[in-house]
C-alpha cells in the first residue's frame, strides 16, 4: 500500500495536535482538515497551508484519496462519525473514549472486525517512552509481581459540560493499565467515589479502587480542582517499584530497588509479625529516555498498522474495556460506592 | 500550681522523643523512665543522667512526686497503664490512637472526666506550625468553604505487628482533619479499601473515603510499601486552596489563589456547562513559617493543660472521634468498602 | 503600513521556530525560508507549505515583497547577511550574537541607523513573562536597591566548533541584565575563568564575574558538560530578593521578602557586627504569569517596531552592549582571568 | 587505652551538638562543658545531667581525667586554647577553621606533632556517607577523570562579625575537595571575587576558582544573603558525573552516565569540532546511603584517632591546606581578583 491519505474530523482543542502531527509521518497524507465550523478549521490550518478545509463529513468520506480518518470530535459523536467512516470503508482512529457508552463502543469494534478495518483508539500516554519502559519492565518480569498500582491526574482543568471528571480523566489511567498490565491481570471489579463540590452538576473530584485479578488493587485519583498539577503513577512490584512522574522531564522514571518483603511462612504463633518481613532500601534508577512526542507514535502506529493490516497496539477492544470500567465506575457511583464487576466476559464475545 | 512531676512509660520507639522534651519543657520536671526493660530505659538516657528508672509502673503511681504520665505503650496497653495512671490521680499524654478500641477509649474519657483529670492526646501533628497557620486559615473563612480534603501519608513503614497501616498511619490524617474543620463539619461515614500484597496478615495499602456534612468528601491514601515517601494533604477551598508538603521545609505551605468558581446559577437549559463556571489563576503565597519541634509544643500544652486546669487542644474526645472513624472504617474494609456510619452521638454522650 | 513581508534566512537549529512563529503573527507575511541548501529548507517546511523556497539570498533581497528578514545562521556571517539585507533596505531581526565582534556588530548598527532601518536582537528570554515581570519588578522600585545577580545556565549542550560556552550561552544572561536593571546601573569591568577539560579547543565550562556601575557583582556560570539542567537565575534586591527557575513551570518565579537588613550606621566600636544587620523572614509569592511563546512576542515585537517606525525593546544597541562584554570576557580569559573594562564608551558613540 | 575522658570547650552555636554525640560515643567520657559563661554551660547541659560545669579552661585542663578537649570556640581563640591544650598533654578536635591565620594554624600543627598528640579538625561534611561515597568512587576510578567541581552553598545566613562569607563558609567546600580529591591533584592557586552590598564590612557574597594540578578547574560560590537555601555540589569525571544535593534526603547523590567525550585526536583542520566530540545520555543511579548523623562520625573517628594512636581522616595538616587557600583568596579579593598561589610547599615542611 503507498501512501495513505488521511482527514482529521474536528478543529477544536485535540484536532491542531492531529494535524501537526499527521503532516509530519511517513507514509500518510493530509488530504483535509473537516469541521462544521470551516473557519475554526482554516484557522488551525493557517495561512500557508495546502490541505483543504471542508465543512462536510460527507464530502470527505466521498473522496476516494481519503483512506482514514482521525477524529477528534466530542465523545457522543463518536459513534456516527466513526460509524459513517467505516461504513465508508475507512480506517479510523478516533480520541478516547471510543464512544459515549459500551454499547456504542461495541457496535463500533463489530462494525470494524466485520469489515476488517483498523479501529484505533489515540490513547496517547500508551506511546510514551515512559509506558513503553513500564510495560517492558513489568512484562520481562523485572517488577517481579505486581503489588499495587496507584495514579493521580489531578490539575486545574476545564470542568466538561457533558462528562464528569472521570470520564474525562481516567480513560487516561486506565488505558496505561491496560497497556502495561501483565497478561491475566485484569480489572474484575471498580468502586468509585466523586463529589462536585462547585455545584457544577458532575463529579468533579473522584477516587477509583479496581480489583485486579490475584488480588492487585489499583487506584485512580482524578480531580478537576486542584491549583496545583500532578501526573503520578506508582506500581508497586515484588522485586522493583516503578515511580513515574511525568512531570519531571529530567526523571519521568524512577525504578526503585526497596520495598518490603515477606521472609518465612511457616512460623510459630508467638513470633511478631516485624520478623516476617524484611526490607529492602538498594539504589533507585532513573533509566534514560528518548524525548519524543507521543503523538507521533500515536501517528506512526496508525500508519503503520493500516499498512500492515495488522491491530494496531491500542485497537478498538482495548478502547472497549476502558468504557467497560468506566461504565462500571459510573454504577458505582450512582449506588454509593460499591463494588461493580467490569464486564469483561462481553468484550471477549464481541468477534465470536 | 508548681512543676509537675512527669513519668514517661515506655521505653521504645517514641519514648525517647518524650524523654527529650520533657527535659526541655518549663514548668514540668522528668522523674522517671519506666519500662519493663529497665535496661532499654538506661540505654535511652544514657550514661549521664540524672532521671531515674523503674521497671515498676506501681512504683512509679506510687510516687507522690509524679503527677502525669506520658504513655508510649503498645495500643492494646493504653487502657490498663493509663486507667491505672488515671486511679492514681495522674493526668495522662497517651500516645495516639487513645486505646485498641472506642470501647476502651470511652472508658477512659470517661475515666479522666469523671476525676477533673486530664486526659492529652500525642497528635504531634496537630501542634505543627503548619497546622496552626491551616486552622487558622479556615476557621476566619480565608479559603472560603471546604470543597475537599487529600492526604497522602505513604513511605517504606514498619509493618506493625498488632495493626494494619489504617490503624497505624491514619490516625494522623483524622486527628490533623478534626483539629482544622470548621465548627460543623464532621464525619458522617467512611469508607475504607484496602489490600495486603506481601501476605502480612492485614492490610498494607489502604485508601479512606470520608462523607462529611455539607457534602464534602475527604480522602486519606496510606501506604507502607511505597519506596518514596510522600506526606501531602490539599485542603481545597472556595475561596483558596492551600497544599501542605511536610517535606519540604523551605515550603511546606503553598495558598493558592486559583480555582475553578460557579458563576451562574439561573441558566436556560441550552447553555453549556462550560460558561457556567470561571477560573481563578492568581498568585501563590508561601507564609513564612516558625520551625519549632511540635513535640515541644505537645508537652507544653500538657503543662499548660494541668497547670491551667482546662482541656488541652487534643483532648480524649478528640482521640475518641479519631477512634471511632477508626472501627467504622475496619468495619467498611471487612464488609467489602461499603460506607458505614461515625458514631458522633455516643462520643457527645460521654459526659451526659 | 501594510502586512510586512518576511523572509527567514537559514533552515538550521533554531530557523524552524522563527518559521513557525513567523507565521502565525498578525501583520507578518512569510515569504520566503532562505538556505544554501534548498533541500534542508523544504525538509523544514515540509510537504503542506505555501512559502516559497530559495537557495539565493540575492533572489530574495531582490525580491519588493520582501520588507524584512529574520537571520538564523551562523554567527560569523550575520556581518555579510544582515548588511546585504540593510543595504537592500530590509529591516532585520538577528540571532544572538548580534556579530563574531564588535567591530563587526558597530558596522551594522551604524548601517542599520544610518539607513533608519530596524535592526533588532533576537533575545528571546527578554520576551518572556518572566523577564517582562523581572523588568517590572525592578524598576518599579519593588526589589529595592539591587544587590546581586546570579545566573546559572549549564546542561549537556553541543560543543559549538566556531565558539566557546561563553560566547555560545551568555549572550541569552548578558541580555537579560540588560533588559531589566535600572538606568544607570551598566557593566563596567568583567572577570573570566574557563576551563577545557575534554580538550575541545575552546572554554567549555566559565564563570563570569561583572562589575557594574554602584559596586554591585554579578555572576554567570555557564557549562556545556553538566549532566543535568540548571536555568536559575537570582536577583537581590534590599527589599525583596527574585529567584527565577526557568524549568519550574509550576513555580519559573519566586519573590522572597526575606533579607538581611543593616539596621545602624552609627555606631560605637565595640558593638558587634550581629547588632548591626537585621534578617527578614516573610512570605513568599509566586507570581501567576501568563504561558507564552517568548519567540511569538519577539515576532509581535518585531513587526510593531517596524509598523511604528520606532526602536524594538532589543535593539541593535543592546546586541552591540552584550559583543562588548563578550570581548571583554574573551580577553579576561586570555589574560588568566583579571578584570578588563567593557567599552561602554563606544556604544554611546555610535551614531554621533 | 581505656575510655577517654573527654571536655568539651564552648557552649555557643556548635558545641551543645558536640555534648549530644560526645556523650553517645563509645569510648568517650564527657567530663566538663566549659564556658567563661557558666550559665549558658548548664543551660546546654539541661536540668538532668551529671556532666560538670566550668568556667576555667585551667581547671579543666589540670584535670587528669581529661585525656581529650573538644573545642568550639570563636576561630581568633584556636591558638590560646588549643595550645595550652596540646602543652598540658591533651588531644585536640577544633572547630574549622584550624585558626585564624596560616601561621597560627602551624603553630598548633607542630606543636602536635612535636608532642606526638592527636589534632583533628571538625570538618563534619567530610564524614557524611556522600561524602564518603563520593571519596570511594572517585578513588575507584569510577568517575574516570576529574573534569570539574563546582559547589553552590548560599541561604539567609548569619553576618559574622569577625570573618567574612569566604572564612565563614567555603571551608565547608574546602575540605571536601581536599577529602575526596585523587591523590597528585592539589590546588596550586586561587582567585577570589567577592562583594558587600549592605555594607557589612566584609564579603557577604563570594565566588573563588581554584586551579588544579592537570588544569582542573573548581569553583565555589557562598552567599549569606540567598533567600532560599542551596547546598549543591558538581564533580564532573570523564566516565561519570555526581550531583550531590544535601537538602535532598531522599536522593542525596545522583551519579549520572552522562557527558562530553572527545572520539579523535588526530583529525584534520576542515572537520567541524562537532564531530570531535560524542554525547553520552546513559542512566542515572541514585545510590542508597545510610542515614547517620555526620557528628557522630566526627566523635567516632576522634576517639579512635587517638585509641590507635593514628593520624585522624581530617587532620592538622588538612586543616593547615583549607588555610592555605583561605589565605590566598584573601590576598586575591584584596588585590582585586588576580590569582595567588596556594602555599603547598610550607604545609610538606612542617614537621621536617
Amino acid at each position: 500500500m503507498g501512501t495513505i491519505g488521511l482527514a482529521v474530523i474536528g478543529a477544536g482543542y485535540w484536532g491542531p495536535n492531529l494535524v501537526r502531527n499527521a503532516q509530519a509521518t511517513p507514509g500518510l497524507r493530509l488530504e483535509y482538515l473537516c469541521d462544521l465550523d470551516a473557519d475554526r478549521a482554516r484557522r488551525v490550518l493557517g495561512g500557508y497551508s495546502t490541505v483543504r478545509v471542508s465543512d462536510s463529513l460527507d464530502e470527505v468520506l466521498a473522496d476516494p484519496a481519503v483512506h482514514a480518518v482521525a477524529i477528534a470530535t466530542p465523545a457522543k459523536t463518536h459513534l456516527p462519525v466513526a460509524m459513517a467512516a467505516l461504513e465508508a470503508g475507512k480506517h479510523v482512529l478516533v480520541e478516547k473514549p471510543l464512544a459515549a457508552t459500551y454499547a456504542e463502543g461495541r457496535e463500533l469494534v463489530e462494525a470494524a472486525e466485520r469489515r476488517g478495518l483498523t479501529l484505533m483508539l489515540d490513547h496517547t500516554y500508551c506511546y510514551t517512552p515512559a509506558v513503553a519502559h513500564l510495560r517492558e519492565q513489568i512484562r520481562s518480569g523485572a517488577l517481579g509481581d505486581i503489588q499495587y498500582l496507584d495514579s493521580v491526574r489531578i490539575n486545574l482543568g476545564l470542568v466538561q459540560p457533558d462528562v464528569d471528571v472521570l470520564w474525562d480523566l481516567a480513560p487516561h489511567d486506565l488505558s496505561i493499565f491496560l497497556s502495561i498490565l501483565p497478561d491475566g491481570v485484569v480489572p474484575l471489579s471498580v468502586a468509585a467515589h466523586g463529589s462536585d463540590p462547585i455545584g457544577a452538576g458532575r463529579a468533579c473530584v473522584a477516587h477509583l479502587t479496581l480489583q485486579l485479578s490475584g488480588g492487585v488493587m489499583a487506584h485512580v485519583h482524578v480531580n478537576w480542582l486542584s491549583p496545583t498539577k500532578i501526573r503520578t503513577m506508582v506500581i508497586g512490584g515484588s522485586a522493583r517499584t516503578i515511580v513515574w512522574d511525568d512531570l519531571n522531564p529530567s526523571q519521568r522514571l524512577a525504578v526503585y530497588d526497596r520495598g518490603v518483603d515477606r521472609v518465612a511462612d511457616d512460623i510459630g504463633p508467638e513470633t511478631k509479625a516485624q520478623t516476617l518481613v524484611s526490607y529492602r532500601t538498594g539504589d533507585m534508577v532513573a533509566p534514560a529516555l528518548p524525548e519524543r512526542e507521543a503523538l507521533r507514535a500515536v501517528m506512526a502506529e496508525f500508519q503503520a498498522s493500516i499498512a500492515e493490516s495488522r491491530p494496531p497496539l491500542t485497537d478498538g477492544r482495548q478502547g472497549l474495556r476502558v468504557l467497560s470500567i468506566l461504565e462500571a465506575a459510573s454504577a458505582s457511583l450512582a449506588q454509593g460506592g460499591a463494588f461493580m464487576p467490569v464486564l469483561g466476559e462481553l468484550v471477549a464475545e464481541v468477534s465470536a
